[in-house]
């Protein structure tokens, strides 16, 4: 799939993702083993301190891997997070945060990569992260 | 610390976590060593499916050790999740969540625990999740 | 099965679990969705400072969790590993470990369950692992 | 430190590492940012089915932590890993391992990396590991 399959994938099984009418990510490129979402900053995501919470980054990390995963395996509903681990770094600004995810093994049950997040425009990560996905049997 | 005044002081320091002028989450109990605290049941907690989202069950697993780790070291502002490991079991229902939380350790510079997510009524976890707390230096 | 059929089991495909002639680890439980395991201690499992090695927790933690599975479901040659997260607690003591796992869900792809770790004789935990397991498919 | 600087140091404090008057493994790179370590084939490594064991691989993990950090930090005794989550991709071949570690996070007091783990001459990563060091303070 195409980056731009794979976001019109997305948004038909998932409307939620687009919070109050605009998009809350874009698929920013989708490439033989990897993917980067860009997770556009809003007042929701952050935490006390004023800083981006750890769930909004765990979600941009969980859909950069479901981006990688979709467009390897094509459109199955009922890809899932099997295990998800995260390491936070630093705090995040108040930016737009680039998750850029890699695909480590596309096994015919499990699915594994990373993704490291980054506040836009900046080199040292704000969280590095390892998921597995339970990939479904195509029919 | 008790269980209220975890609770008054999480709520003056991150009023974002009442979600539409409702409780999200109510810690239920307070003890040595554990806390459990309820998700209530929303909509914009789905996923595609129609389960919990990961990152709703994420959020309040992170909950939950904050406030087992507040209850055992007081209201210092800058206790930060470190690392967040999470195992997805089973669907939950449209149904509260129940996270059950665990300290296995309360060191100088870090807390771990574990917290098990539970549908309410139900016996089967949900997720299991092991965190760890970097500890505020007491001044 | 019981734990001596495990025990049997493990020894015939695994006989490097048994090193210098002398067993390095005893199943002492298995239960309905947990066991206990014991590792003997030995020099070789040490680490400086004179601590026992985090491979060596690893170790027993992965072979705990081995235990509980093939207890459940069965002597399949091809159980393995596919994650595992540990969090060291405390440097633990010059003496016997004892790995307590509990089995979390046993799926038909997947087996996930947490082992906690104690030094024998004492209350507090020295690490604890979460794991997940590949079930192979019974023929 | 160098490469050479590091590999005396832990041979200093750690002897054990090398076994049976053979060194087990070789550092054969410390960069900014990063480390590549190998471990050399060995029988007492396999595992049931004749791969290379789990905690094998978890060991040169943390050994190829462990080389970052102190070539970061310097000869410090005390730095231990606080977390091990590993991810295991291929069964590796009966061949030398090699554990390129990058290091994400170098803080005042947790240390941040990854270890991505390859059979020797091979592309695709048989596991990957994410680590947490409990950095020292210097004197």
């Amino acid at each position: 799939m195409t980056a731009a399959e794979v976001d019109d994938f997305i948004f038909r099984i998932f409307p939620q993702i687009w919070a109050d009418d605009k998009r809350s990510y874009t698929i920013e490129a989708l490439t033989p083993g990897g993917a980067r979402v860009r997770m556009h900053y809003a007042e929701r995501h952050l935490r006390p301190g004023g800083t981006i919470s750890g769930p909004a980054m765990m979600a941009l990390c969980d859909l950069a891997m479901w981006v990688v995963v979709l467009g390897h395996i094509g459109p199955l509903e009922d890809a899932v997070t099997t295990n998800l681990n995260i390491n936070f770094l630093r705090r995040p600004a108040k930016k737009d945060l680039i998750g850029d995810a890699r695909l480590l093994k596309l096994g015919k049950r499990l699915a594994v990569g990373d993704v490291t997040v980054y506040s836009e425009g900046e080199d040292a990560p704000v969280a590095h992260t390892s998921l597995s996905y339970a990939v479904p049997v195509a029919k």
